[in-house]
């Protein structure tokens, strides 16, 4: 869900239907996280262990309780058509920097569980005589830090980003130019114009613009 | 060491006065993360306790043999004078990520080694009696994990940046406008400029900036 908006084939699509499976992703994670965990105090209660003591599961319930906040307001404010666009602006980069520190949460609340099940389940021989079972299942945390690292580089490359004149476009007017917004291409055409404010200006209008892409980009429909 | 960049009052300090501080201070942690791997083989040994054989010492080590990588690295490239400009630039993106993927590594595994030391110390009462050292840990545990947010939220911050123009003005000449390099002042300068090359040049001169600006910020002296 985290790298739909990264994949270059999914550039083509439109802006909601990327929007629709982000979410729709993050839905079934959401469900089966739910159904987990369900599932977690089921088999504690059948088996008389304790609930909620150790570690592992205070971290856990935080990321679940944030998770189902930060799905909560994605589709209150960035599905949903109410939100006014400076509110999603404001918005996305908490939404970017929550989406990536829960899913690092969460690989690492799934090492503390792997950590916790080895030591109890393992008995003779125990984890500390590395057994194969042991190893295989350390393999596997291994790959799910590889896979956390893979995810968070793809998410956090600037050049992984939908290029920002795909969407732009559709936010312009026919007639302005694909590079600059209209603020800069009225600058550029008049002649009069102050050297030395144009230059400013134009600074001003690159900033404006550099905003605008990002909003275009990020979050608007 | 990572949030040095990130503190408004070190702004005022020289590049290389700050890069001494970043360095030295990740070689005080390397020096204390290799006392506290030292220590731990030699209380494995004197307990004839396995050494390496649980996922927080894979995952462990993998992050102590990258975090010298990165400090060689670090050292080679970006603290002595020797490195060219481009590979500094090439490699900074790389540099952050690392560090800030080890140090979250880090994190998780002392969360494993905590989760380990729980199950392992506490016996009667267990660790799912939640005894109050366990509840104290477990607050421990999750204050590691509120750390940890703030590190990533401080270090991925754009406005938390040092300033470009700051050191842009050592690299530029005097003279030159702060906000716009050579190539656009000059531009600006010619009033016979075709209108349509002056915008779309400006539009070049506005990327150059940005990478002048932020090779300015990230990877020179």
């Amino acid at each position: 869900a985290i790298i739909v908006y990264r994949l270059p084939w999914t550039w083509k699509c439109s802006k909601l239907l990327m929007k629709c499976i982000h979410a729709g992703l993050n839905t079934i994670a959401m469900i089966l996280a739910i159904v987990s965990m369900v599932a977690v105090f089921e088999f504690h209660n059948a088996k008389n262990i304790p609930n909620m003591y150790s570690l592992h599961s205070w971290i856990g319930l935080t990321a679940v309780i944030f998770y189902s906040l930060q799905l909560f307001l994605g589709f209150a404010v960035f599905l949903l058509p109410f939100a006014p666009v400076h509110l999603r602006v404001a918005l996305m980069p908490i939404h970017v920097y929550s989406g990536l520190t829960i899913f690092a949460t969460v690989i690492a609340t799934a090492l503390m569980g792997i950590t916790e099940k080895l030591i109890f389940a393992l008995k003779s021989p125990a984890y500390s005589a590395s057994p194969p079972e042991a190893t295989l299942v350390n393999c596997l945390g291994l790959l799910l830090v590889i896979f956390d690292s893979l995810i968070l580089w793809m998410a956090s490359r600037p050049h992984w980003k939908r290029p920002p004149a795909e969407n732009a476009k559709i936010l312009r007017p026919i007639g302005a130019t694909p590079e600059g917004t209209e603020v800069e291409s009225t600058l550029t055409n008049s002649s009069n114009a102050d050297k030395s404010d144009l230059r400013s200006n134009t600074e001003a209008a690159r900033k404006q613009n550099i905003k605008f892409d990002e909003a275009g980009q990020r979050s608007t429909m």
